[in-house]
């Protein structure tokens, strides 16, 4: 067989997640492995998780990276606080509510799912009539950035009219960290998970997740034991806790969580007021391409995300031809749709390290090439004047 | 509080794992981030599973590395595999087999303990008695390589017992997978997971498994959901699977992977029957150097592992004290006791690449040293010759 080594182009990502990774990042996860329990690595791992509460904006002790991907960052939320029997309301605005209902059924709850539009915020007055009419709830399950959609749901009231009602609310924070205004103290939410792979500009594989002290009683409280022993926060809060005496539980990734570390180093020299007033700001150049050469978004203006920015394909056009057009001859990647929305929207990403002015630019001016190359119903040779007026104003 | 970059040192790990990384897996992982469902990154995913079925000689179709370290590879065999209501007989001989049995009551299935001395192989008697016993018993699971004492057990005689009395097996493959002869197919395993921060140079993150098609049989006829979402196979087929239409279930780690193809490329060009004669050779040449030095092994010589070499603590030697000694004298890492054997076991891995003759000199002189400083009771400056005998015969 004799398979060699791999050598990858070098891509420029802007689709959905994984974005473009810091060089910072790269080289930090090169460097020498060091045991999981060597007290100088057991030391960075206190630094994560200092580094990952400014990211997260919160006093939690229980702010760790759980050790895989973001999908195993919510099956750890509803894995610990959804016990048999529990009714949960998930709000659905795209894809990922769907994989709630799914965590929700597999801890033997019940979800009472809230449908809201796909490429909608989820609607805080839908969130409060499922609540009335479902007084058994605990909790209150929503997306904060459907990746599916570019849309941006209003997390803030989302939990407050969640604890008027006495529920836990988990949310789905995967491509709104550090891209846009996240603040898990101010807006009391009580569990919450992301990933490292869109605006961390960190590679995939690990899940930052944060847990109040009101989650963290019903974790202590439960009446049965957690169905995952991996994902156990009772156990793994005795690995990653405060305690000098650390419990072994599994062995860490140590080079992955070595380029978690240097991402949110990277964060903090920046500030996060600062990351999320340039996500907001190259945005606002990417929008005013795509507008003179007259893709439309799907989102309303007021619910969109700045770092995902979905467009609908434009009459006749060939979705996939673009994208192997443009991954080709631009090494440029952009994302399909997923579930009902594939085939219909471009899905294009502006996060973390990818968020410069430099692939606003290159992506502009690449799909003017291939669309106009393929006949499409674009306004050509005027979107990337459109974004650098944005870029200089 | 201005948290700085993380620059490691250069250890010597020669604990249970992670053990030394190859500088060319680490080279791979600072590679140029892909995308997850780039056709190259694919096309790497389909080497990867290529190269695990050589290491397990396997040509079981499921073959490929869970995104999460082994103790979600081991949780990855049981919720697939355990249904409620399963009786699941569980050898323990150290602290691994104790996990099984979490995992096995977790999924609500019954764990039938067949207990066998610490350090000691699992007694293929005692399987056989506890099966004629428990007539109703599912599946019979066990530890290969006890990654806690240093004993390596008969995994195709306990897997034949097991299928004489219609159980399916589960193998913790974690410690032996590369570093000591294994054989999926020839011994007809079932269900097998191990790590890669072993005997494969890799760093930690990831599990490789396999299951057989009986077990996927199993799998495919269940009566209940596998109460994982994240390690359900049935999904992560469809994802990792051989068909050219991948069904997006989680972001693979990338980067992660592409360490493990070097790791798994440099495995194929040593050769894996070299690759288990130089951990056996090597292990011959440290265990030379520990007797001369009067060290005893607790594991009896014909059920050790060549790559985990478990030994006592002389009398009246500090453990702690000697460990920190080699840490920061050596940058050298040795492993403590785990479970009932802390503070009274080393355990010295020689694993992957880290089984090689610089690190045995370095590890029998360094110990020569800090054992002589603290007037330990060994036989002083005859540890290295007494290996080098051995390495150059």
């Amino acid at each position: 067989m004799a398979i060699d080594s791999f050598y990858p182009p070098q891509r420029i990502l802007m689709g959905p997640g994984p974005s473009d990774v810091s060089p910072r990042v790269l080289a930090a996860m090169a460097r020498p492995t060091l045991g999981h329990l060597d007290p100088l690595f057991v030391g960075m791992m206190d630094e994560v998780k200092e580094l990952l509460k400014y990211a997260f904006q919160t006093k939690n002790e229980l702010t760790m990276p759980v050790s895989a991907p973001g999908s195993a960052g919510m099956e750890t939320c509803f894995v610990n606080l959804v016990e048999p029997g529990d009714k949960v309301i998930v709000c659905q605005n795209g894809v990922f509510g769907g994989r709630m209902k799914e965590n929700v059924e597999r801890c033997g709850g019940t979800a009472v799912m809230m449908q809201d539009d796909w490429g909608r915020m989820v609607d805080p007055q839908k969130l409060e009539d499922a609540l009335k009419a479902n007084h058994d709830a605990k909790i209150a399950a929503f997306v904060h950035a459907e990746t599916s959609t570019g849309a941006m749901s209003d997390a803030k009231t989302l939990v407050e009219i969640a604890h008027k009602h006495d529920c836990l609310t988990i949310v789905d924070a995967v491509t709104s960290l550090a891209g846009s205004p996240l603040k898990v103290d101010e807006w009391n939410i009580d569990a919450i998970y992301s990933g490292t792979q869109k605006c961390l500009s960190c590679t995939p594989g690990l899940s930052p997740v944060s847990f109040s002290e009101r989650a963290l009683d019903k974790v202590r409280n439960r009446k049965s034991k957690v169905q995952s022993w991996f994902m156990d926060l009772n156990l793994v809060m005795a690995y990653w806790g405060g305690s000098s005496k650390r419990a072994y539980h599994h062995t860490a990734p140590v080079n992955a969580l070595y380029g978690l570390h240097e991402s949110l180093v990277i964060l903090q020299q920046e500030g996060l007021e600062n990351s999320w007033a340039r996500h907001r700001k190259n945005h606002f150049a990417l929008r005013a391409g795509f507008e003179a050469m007259g893709l439309q978004f799907i989102v309303p203006e007021a619910e969109r995300l700045p770092q995902l920015n979905a467009v609908s394909i434009p009459e006749g056009v060939d979705d996939a031809a673009v994208r192997a057009a443009l991954l080709n001859d631009y090494q440029l990647e952009i994302g399909a749709g997923l579930g009902v929305m594939a085939g219909k929207v471009w899905r294009v990403g502006l996060m973390g390290h990818a968020s410069n002015t430099r692939n606003i630019l290159l992506c502009l001016g690449a799909l003017d090439d291939v669309l106009g190359r393929m006949n499409a119903p674009i306004q050509r040779g005027v979107a990337v004047a459109a974004a650098q007026k944005v870029l200089t104003a």
